[in-house]
């Protein structure tokens, strides 16, 4: 309580406290408008104690289903996982092989434009001879490049759908195998840019400043291409941006974040998913909808939970740690996605690595050539449908173009969302940002996982040991 | 996707994406650290989301428990209502014939007062008479309003704990008497107060430039304390800032606020607090701490939900309607507590018709004396405490003094949350904030709402009829 002011002591009880007309703070056209940081607060603590109690109320039903020994993998799934940790890499020596003997070419061809000098031939004359060169190789090249890149993708697809059973080692093999193939990608159409602008005849032949230090095609080289190989970047560049030393307390925390983070995804998954997953079989069979509805909504906060402490561990714990210890100097692997006012904002913020290859590679070619933008977008955004399809369905063994389906369904949501931030009347930001909760980690990612999820079990049944399954059975007939 | 800049067309693919150093955007000493606005708008959604699974998950377990038979009250309990009703509001016009009595003795002290100026005597003799005078006359004119106040809150409390057996009935009763309690306690005062300065000699008598327009005794009619009766505050003031006009729709946007929100609290309670009541009573009875403090959380969010409506149907919209309907100016009813960064604020700020009386009337009359503001800030708890005792605990007929110790274990808080306001390198106000949230809404409400209920069903069993305990226990044990 505030002292009372010292010329109202003397007939305290008299004061009048009602001296002004004023309107209450939550009225409309309150004077003083309030905050609600408050709530904000309580918003945080609501959340804590609701998946507190959940925790809970889980442990009663199951007990510990969190189980090291339980993961069924096979003896077969870890000799392939680990042929295919050598072999995918090979791909990218090779183009590198392909590489020096496309440079080799291009040495000859400067040796031609200095005799075409000393042959007194005219700039047209010789520039015509030089194109011809460059696309008669180029072929030949994209040929090479082709070749090798595809082998390194079907290979690694065929193995995985075929002999390595457990989708999270096929997710591995997988994974590692598109990064590969992504930066083979680059590697050579980087390179034919690079030899391209070498053979132009300009002496300003438009190349950034950065790469001044390194000139094609001294490029071209073993440990060049083995920085690229470990860089955590999809782009090929012969000059990054560096730091100066490796700061390795930074790499120690980064890495203890990601292993912190990654326990915690393990154990959400098996104790909270694994049963939610389980026990919502019966009802996607019997399509019973409110009963899916409500599984989903259950698990959404679950999968939100793995979303978020996945992302971060990936994004800013493990790559910040690979980039100190390569001293890479560009880690912006990300922006403020979760501010995201529209699905374009989003796509272009979350994952940096590929949004710029997808950018770089496939986008600005195309608009160079005279494509439209919007169709530039919708081919990217078929290609990275095709890619997530491979990344998930394949090491599920079920191609049920869920994921593709989802990657296309984010084209009318950047429309709709681009439309509403035109609309005068209504917080464009906060509803196309609102859209972007729901459509993505509320509904579409917990649905993907429950589809994929039936297609497994109807293929195969448990993945795990039927311990586990066992309890949370047992459990549930108990209730 | 942003368009390429045109110098970049030709060589597309050798771009430097990666051009300068950068941190990312969550690490720690980030160039430009991120707005977290849209964390916000998913915690909205989350809340909604995991609500209306809970509210799925209810209906399955126990179909519609919202029933308006259900409720049984007895004839006796309208009839003693009613009566108290009625009766309640004498006290405070038995309170405006006593200070009729004090008035029409002031004006003879007053005409004495003439006559003494006649008859020469000087100031100093003829001030200390008015202070014999007045005092001799305080203290029979306090004794009788003493015995006023007193009765109404004896009586009403009598007859809600013995004769009124619902607990909704007896707590509406109990508030009436003791709103009128307090505005009786503040009508005598203040008249006291406003006496005083009318019989001193000075000619600036200290009074608010508002009272100018009805100067004591004018003040002291049947009128001026109808508007008091009714006008929405407990502190009484000869004139109050006015309105010019009744505007009516806002009157009846308010009530159709008031009307729905009470409607979804009634729902709330029946629907989700009743069944969670029910089933944590075993809990309770084997004092299992694990399954009562899950009990506890789940039922925090519904009394939270109970709280945050009831304050806005009573503070915003059922006082502004009255006060519209009264054209009484102040608004002022809280203050943005919400956003409180301590206890201290919180209570302060949430109630403020009963704030200003506790200062005006206790408070600052107490350190006016020379108290030492805390030991006056105790005695307003404690008193406060012994008001909350009196509405819980009677209409329950459980004098369990938990709301009493609910009140005195604020000052330990207060203590706590001030000290956090100095302490460097912490956020003071966002702890304290979040330390009264989860104090009072997450643990103190839930906890004393199982305790009076848990007394109230050792004591007396149900307060419904049968039937719908019995739909609930049917489900329950069909689980």
């Amino acid at each position: 309580m505030e002292a009372p002011k010292s010329t109202e002591r003397k007939y305290n009880h008299a004061v009048a406290v009602h001296s002004v007309s004023r309107t209450s703070r939550l009225s409309s056209g309150a004077e003083n408008p309030p905050s609600f940081v408050g709530f904000r607060n309580l918003m945080i603590l609501m959340l804590i104690v609701s998946n507190l109690r959940l925790m809970v109320e889980n442990l009663r039903k199951y007990g510990v289903l969190v189980c090291i020994r339980c993961h069924d993998y096979r003896r077969q799934d870890i000799v392939y996982g680990g042929m295919l940790y050598l072999l995918v890499p090979l791909h990218l020596f090779v183009a590198w092989f392909i590489e020096l003997a496309a440079a080799q070419q291009a040495k000859r061809a400067v040796a031609r434009r200095k005799r075409a000098e000393e042959a007194h031939k005219t700039p047209d004359e010789y520039r015509a001879e030089l194109r011809r060169a460059f696309q008669a190789s180029w072929k030949l090249i994209a040929l090479a490049h082709g070749v090798n890149a595809t082998l390194n993708l079907v290979i690694a697809s065929y193995v995985v759908y075929y002999r390595i059973h457990h989708p999270l080692i096929g997710t591995a093999c997988e994974l590692h195998a598109v990064i590969v193939w992504l930066k083979t990608c680059s590697y050579a159409f980087t390179n034919r840019d690079l030899r391209r602008a070498h053979l132009s005849l300009s002496s300003s032949n438009e190349m950034p400043e950065l790469y001044k230090s390194c000139p094609y095609p001294k490029n071209i080289t073993f440990n060049n291409l083995t920085y690229f190989w470990w860089a955590p970047t999809l782009v090929y560049q012969p000059v990054y941006p560096r730091t100066t030393h490796i700061r390795w307390i930074f790499v120690g925390k980064r890495l203890a974040e990601g292993v912190l983070l990654s326990v915690a995804i393990w154990i959400a998954s098996a104790q909270y998913a694994a049963p939610l997953l389980q026990n919502s079989l019966d009802k996607m069979a019997s399509l019973d909808v409110i009963s899916i509805l409500e599984r989903l909504m259950k698990l959404s906060t679950i999968s939100l939970f793995c979303w978020l402490a996945g992302f971060f561990a990936f994004f800013q714990s493990f790559l910040n740690a690979l980039a100190e210890v390569m001293m890479f100097g560009d880690r912006e692997f990300y922006s403020d996605w979760w501010n995201a006012p529209s699905i374009r904002k989003y796509w272009t913020s979350w994952n940096r690595p590929v949004m710029v290859f997808m950018r770089r590679h496939i986008y600005a070619p195309l608009v160079g050539r005279g494509w439209p933008p919007a169709l530039a977008q919708v081919t990217v955004f078929v290609f990275s449908g095709l890619l997530h399809e491979l990344l998930v369905g394949i090491p599920t063994h079920n191609v049920i173009w869920v994921a593709f389906a989802g990657m296309l369904g984010q084209i009318p949501l950047i429309v709709i969302t681009d439309a509403l931030q035109k609309i005068k009347g209504i917080n464009g930001p906060v509803m196309g940002n609102i859209i972007f909760w729901v459509t993505f980690c509320l509904v579409g990612q917990p649905l993907a996982a429950l589809l994929y999820f039936f297609a497994w079990q109807a293929k195969y049944g448990s993945v795990s040991k039927p311990l586990a399954w066992e309890k949370i059975d047992q459990s549930l007939a108990a209730l």
